[in-house]
């Protein structure tokens, strides 16, 4: 049998987590809390599986949970896209990239992306028999967008931008708005933007939503994730909002991939939104998790690399180790008892520059008792 | 924006299912039961949100329950498949198909699929470049192998059977597995088997599923619903089943597509499955349903077509109107007050045999009221 994906293997997320499991380190590998869902809004999936709620959804999601998110977005973001014909709630929000790469990228295609990059980008667009142009970030994780128009071709369908940004940690600026919008003035590119750690943002930078942007939300497809925001990544709720000529492309092919997503889920989650406070809390107390682990580490060999969001933190090792960062990661693992992911899997050329990513998203304890471990190194 | 799938509009079980809403008819058109998933059932999903298994599950399911699958499928057919290698847990049967089939053909291959399929099949083949070749199935809807044969041609990659047959009930024998077979032996065509009604066969027949072949499940791809077992459509629940150098490939999209599915419905299903009882039940169950349906509509001028499986009734209504089948699912819908599907949709060639289909998966009262207003034409 030939693959169509001849170089994927596993995702590094599931090794690390496997491997953590194995040897019974503590996992800051995969990007999952250890600390659980609000037991509200576990009893609401309770109260409506109860109350019948147990059949298909329709297709683009439980109207008042699309209601919730164009309410959300609006108090957000100052805009309220089109309950009807602007959100779909999807599987996570891979399914949201997925679908929406799917229904909008052809062969032949080219699709922008950054360099490092979430590792699902690349096999998605390959996927379709369209090529994934990679464009390297620079040292502090800011996007040059002098590269990025340099790397537009006749054929670019789409540039995707992820921010704050996976593995980094980076968040874009107004300004980078701005340069996208400059970008793709006049052009027929689309904008793939995965927002998925959207409220997890620290030390009172403001995330900076393409739907900021009046020209940009035209052309932009924005994803989004519950399973970040409510610590629920095993709840699978995701949900994307694009204009309404991209959005009826972009169904055609979630209506014929997962059609619809849990439904008693979905009718806790549009209550749950009802109050800004659930989400609203979700940055200062990450804040607080990144702090207290920054603060435990201080003493070790490692090097924070600074970041302002999402609930993983780059480490230097270099003043510890010589091993390449993969090697270094499973040794930590075996022999340390901590479990963090390897960067160079993040980078087209696998690139080792000795930096490991640690996930925070852990009881103070989790973190203290990882934190002494990496410091005795 | 130019489409991918020029030819696909919103599934007709969203439209009529809207429209039903609309006019306030009774929904016997897209098939989801009006009665409820079992409390004990319920009570296992609440449990384990409860116990905090609200986090990634792993990327094939969770272990206890594709253990649960490779005993179901053994008790049922005779056949264990590895754990490890050869289950992998979806989001609905649909997004097992969907996964299947984007990671096994490739552009300018050929599916061969039968005519009439169910809606789905076709657009998820297009996807991908490739091209779906229908065999049209006999009159009785049984599939005519002799037909399937002379379609296959060097481009053949796959063909994709469903049994229990949606739209028609249909079941496949002992005869078309060796058929099925003998077609196969010596090529390197492979199978996917849509049989997400297993457990709906009625008179007693059996359901002949492809894991009986020790030659074909080397081939083949099977996918299957708990959605459709446990009346719990809206909980997106399917898995499928593949020799390990399949589901290797097809792992590779599905971690790139919904990565994994809601976790506790995934251990709530691990402990329902221990018991045999559970999905025993449902082939008696919807077997008096069915039989409720047909003997309050023996006084109509609807002439049903006999079938052996899945929840829905195929009736021929040329005595009571000359209308095609989708003016007439539309007339009944608005001024009768049933929906129904109509089957045209179901055909590449869109016929007209002036049949529809009915979901009899209701309460008694539902069907009931139904068969008044229909017997009153
Ligand atoms: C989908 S598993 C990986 C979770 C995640 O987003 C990460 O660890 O980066
Ligand atoms: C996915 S909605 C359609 C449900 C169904 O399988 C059918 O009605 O045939």
């Amino acid at each position: 049998i030939s693959s169509k994906l001849p170089n994927v293997g596993i995702t590094i997320f599931t090794k690390m987590s496997k491997m953590a499991l194995e040897y019974g380190a503590i996992n800051l590998s995969q990007g999952f809390p250890d600390f659980d869902v609000a037991p509200d809004l576990i009893d609401r999936v309770h109260h409506y599986m109860k109350s019948g709620m147990n059949q298909y959804a329709p297709m683009p999601g439980v109207p008042a949970l699309r209601e919730a998110i164009a309410n959300k977005t609006e108090q957000c973001y100052g805009y309220k896209p089109n309950v009807d014909t602007e959100i779909t709630v999807t599987c996570g929000a891979i399914e949201a990239i997925h679908s929406s790469i799917s229904a909008l990228v052809s062969a032949g295609e080219e699709v922008i992306i950054m360099d490092p990059a979430y590792d699902a980008y690349q096999p998605i667009i390959e996927l379709q028999g369209a090529k994934a142009v990679r464009v390297p970030l620079t040292s502090a994780y800011a996007i040059n967008w002098q590269s990025v128009a340099e790397a537009v071709t006749p054929q670019t369908k789409m540039i995707l931008i992820n921010s704050p940004h996976n593995p980094s940690g980076a968040i874009i600026s107004e300004e980078d708005l701005a340069a996208l919008e400059e970008i793709t003035a006049g052009t027929e590119i689309l904008v793939l933007s995965d927002e998925v750690y959207e409220h997890i943002v620290f030390d009172g930078e403001m995330h900076q939503s393409v739907f900021k942007s009046e020209k940009l939300r035209k052309r932009c497809v924005v994803t989004a994730s519950f399973g970040k925001t409510f610590h629920a990544t095993g709840w699978r709720m995701g949900y994307l909002i694009a204009p309404e000529v991209l959005t009826t492309e972009i169904r055609k092919v979630h209506q014929f991939n997962t059609f619809t997503i849990h439904t008693p889920t979905q009718y806790a989650l549009a209550d749950y939104l009802q109050n800004p406070a659930t989400y609203e809390a979700v940055a200062k107390m990450y804040q607080q998790k990144r702090d207290y682990f920054l603060k435990a580490m201080k003493p070790s060999k490692f090097k924070p690399i600074p970041s302002n969001g999402t609930y993983f933190q780059l480490m230097d090792y270099s003043a510890i180790s010589d091993k390449g960062d993969i090697e270094f990661a499973e040794w930590l693992t075996k022999e340390v008892g901590v479990a963090a992911i390897p960067t160079s899997v993040f980078y087209a050329d696998g690139r080792d520059n000795k930096v490991l990513r640690f996930c925070f998203a852990k009881h103070e304890d989790t973190l203290k008792a990882a934190a002494e471990k990496l410091c005795a190194l």
